[in-house]
């Protein structure tokens, strides 16, 4: 890529991207003059459609990524300069698809007569009313409960942006909607909530529970994230999912299952660094330790986490190492690294070195999910690193938690769970892992794509049996 | 109608239909057998529907209205006994259309590919919220805040059924979203709260107000219902509406300025008695109140309320005395109406005889609000009063809020108001009002039909106009 004249560092995204309509009079080269401008700036034309076409002249809408929000205001200011060219309008095409917000309340039914009315509505609504204060589980066949999910959040923790409040987290409630519609079937409302108080939090949650089938937690900062999920399961008996810490340790898991798969390893065995205590952090080193991985190194910004140490401990952390660092390695996350089979970032850039992925076991294993940009880049370790896996759609192996919570809660609204236990996460994860077959399975490909088929339905019924298995099920 | 073989009271009801699926022999009269026998049993065949026929038999999908549960299972036993039909399938309809819900929340796009998801999530979507956070007011332009209202309730007074709770409330929550939807083009979304403290409902409501552009009570209790509307209206800065109040007193409104049309009165100078002291009765006597009507007196069970009574008053009663009865009539109801122009109940069956309607003014109006059984039947009283209105479908001029909220909320959201002043609901009425043209105008028509085409946006205009005048419109 030419970036000789790019005004910003990075790669050209569709988060930045715009649409341009160019009125380009119809002779041989002119488009290709607007392609050459676009590669120049660094930019990236992504798509173009054909909008009309004479023998004078064309129309044509071109969707360029851009590197950044300057970046593609200094591409539209370059189109305008070029002689062939008529640029007609423009977009940013992210904020043009958030115009009005993303999701609908629909209706399953238009009513046209009075008599419909009377069913949807007075008076025979109060029919199903009654029936279902007789029999209260009812709610599950006559309501949205049925199939409806909170996306709750706190606006404390949203992306990596922090705590940006209620009201500017709703897009990113609304994108996680979105997606629970499309991979799940599953439909979702965003509840922002304009406090940031535990118990206000859980008072708030409970109350709204009749409503829906799952509680789906979100962006809510450490470690307060720990507390409200753990009193609403204990006190709802719908289930509840804080999807930051499980959805990303599930596909961790599955990520390092197929890892293991393609460097013979066996996943019990592997010594694993998990880099960060941050909610994925925290739920990555609990769901490993779950699936039977006896040694895992905790490491936070001072080090290894060991029994013993003084500094900078908290009740989570006095926790987890009940479970982990089995040797009690005290050092630097450098020196948990040694002769390590796999690392697990959670944390920020620049936490290991390519001498760190030289120092591990053969084959080594590095998932750098810090977003946007990972501990790690792969390109300083692609040639001695075994796997590399990001949180990022540039890169291969996506960590995206998409690939779990869409089928989780499926499953566990289709057995109208009571709670989403440990065995229906590893369940999720294991099948994550096996959507990949033995052909696919490659140092590029150990986890799924987004849009892998039937992925939800599968995860669905691996967590299901879990579901029935450990007695949550209500629907045996 | 013949009810002879009629095992329930009443009239065959929408809400109590079942849709029977009969193979029907193809012989003259076969058919007429059916609709023989379901009359005979004082049922109502509403729709038919010829599925399939050929020269041996036809497959019919045979509507028909009951008037009970009962007597819809008795219908279908009898319809069973018919040698020529045979009943292949049937269903009860108000459980058939509830299977499920009655509402699916929807994404405005489906997403094909991973530059589509890289806007309506991360990492496109993180501009967004930096956007908001950096733009509050852009929260109505990004995000469905902009046109969607929460529909809550507490579930302590649902209908006439009283305390059900919030999951037995669902359905009548969603059928209300329904309505917002087809007839305001608004998103609503059912919450219902597990809880009935006044404190902690006006706590969670607050939380959740970042993502609506407005909050609908519905069915909450009084007098709880006036505390809550009134604390969230002075806490937040959007739009609250007890429709059970408001859109209720606002279509009585409507009613009454065309019956004083029709029989040539001054509204202003009407007596006008208001029997009931629930949400509905007190947002009657403010509402007339605020329209300039100067003769009001308000009844509860004991009788008239008057300045100086000592039983059964409380502070919401001691308010409404300080603007009501001019004349301080103390007495029954029956009292009361005497040479008054209007009564108004939204009370109790059986509150009011023939004889107190006989002793009113020249041309009474009657308006007989009790569900589902009027305070009077119209049929009673139809020689004898110039307009019954009631709250039933059955009868000419239902006072239904759908002829309110939708419009309400349409305009409300449309200039993001901030509020809602009694002068927006006063407009509303007289927009509801002014929609039954003069040609129009008759003792069967004062209040326009549900269907009736526009109506939300003529009621929206209004309201707009009436916010703007008040300064509460965001967007002048």
């Amino acid at each position: 890529m030419n970036t000789k004249k790019a005004s910003s560092s990075g790669v050209p995204s569709a988060g930045y991207s715009v649409t341009v309509r160019m009125k380009i009079e119809n002779n041989p080269g002119n488009f290709s003059q607007l392609v050459q401008a676009v590669a120049d700036a660094g930019a990236s034309i992504a798509e173009v459609v054909l909008q009309y076409s004479d023998f004078n002249f064309n129309i044509r809408l071109i969707t360029i990524s851009c590197k950044s929000e300057a970046h593609s205001r200094e591409v539209i200011e370059l189109v305008k300069t070029i002689p062939v060219l008529e640029l007609l309008e423009w977009q940013d095409d992210t904020f043009a698809i958030h115009r009005g917000g993303k999701l609908n309340v629909e209706s399953t039914l238009h009513l046209h007569t009075t008599d419909e009315l009377a069913r949807v509505y007075t008076p025979g609504v109060a029919r199903i009313c009654t029936h279902i204060e007789q029999n209260p589980q009812a709610v599950y066949d006559y309501t949205i409960k049925r199939n409806c999910v909170a996306v709750a959040t706190d606006g404390s923790a949203v992306l990596g942006l922090g705590n940006i409040g209620p009201e500017a987290s709703m897009p990113v409630m609304e994108g996680k909607a979105m997606l629970f519609k499309q991979f799940g079937g599953i439909n979702a409302f965003p509840i922002c909530l304009a406090t940031q108080d535990t118990d206000e939090i859980v008072a708030t949650l409970s109350h709204l529970a009749p409503v829906f089938g799952g509680i789906n937690l979100e962006d809510i900062a450490a470690p307060r994230c720990f507390e409200i999920e753990d009193r609403l399961r204990e006190s709802l008996s719908i289930p509840v999912f804080h999807d930051d810490q499980h959805g990303t340790a599930a596909v961790v898991l599955a990520g390092l299952i197929n890892a293991a798969r393609l460097t013979n390893r066996v996943l019990e065995d592997m010594k694993v660094v998990v880099n960060g205590f941050g909610a994925g952090g925290v739920a990555c080193t609990r769901m490993l330790h779950s699936a039977g991985i006896k040694n895992i190194i905790p490491c936070d910004s001072r080090g290894t986490v060991y029994r013993g140490r003084k500094d900078g401990m908290n009740p989570v952390k006095e926790e987890v190492i009940q479970f982990t660092n089995p040797d009690n390695v005290q050092g630097s996350v450098g020196d948990a690294l040694k002769g390590a089979d796999a690392f697990v970032g959670v944390s920020v850039p620049g936490t290991i070195t390519r001498d760190d992925v030289a120092g591990m076991a053969k084959d080594p294993i590095i998932f750098a999910l810090a977003n946007p940009i990972p501990e790690i880049l792969p390109e300083e370790i692609e040639d001695i690193a075994a796997v590399v896996a990001t949180g990022r759609s540039d890169y291969a192996n996506q960590v995206n938690n998409v690939l779990c919570f869409p089928g989780m809660f499926k499953g566990a609204l289709a057995c109208r769970a009571t709670d989403i236990t440990d065995n229906m996460k590893i369940a999720s994860a294991r099948a994550i892992a096996a959507v990949v077959s033995v052909d696919e399975l490659s140092s590029r490909t150990i986890i799924p794509g987004v849009f892998s088929a039937d992925i939800a339905d599968i995860v669905s019924r691996a967590v299901q049996e879990a579901a029935i298995k450990d007695g949550v099920s209500q629907l045996d």
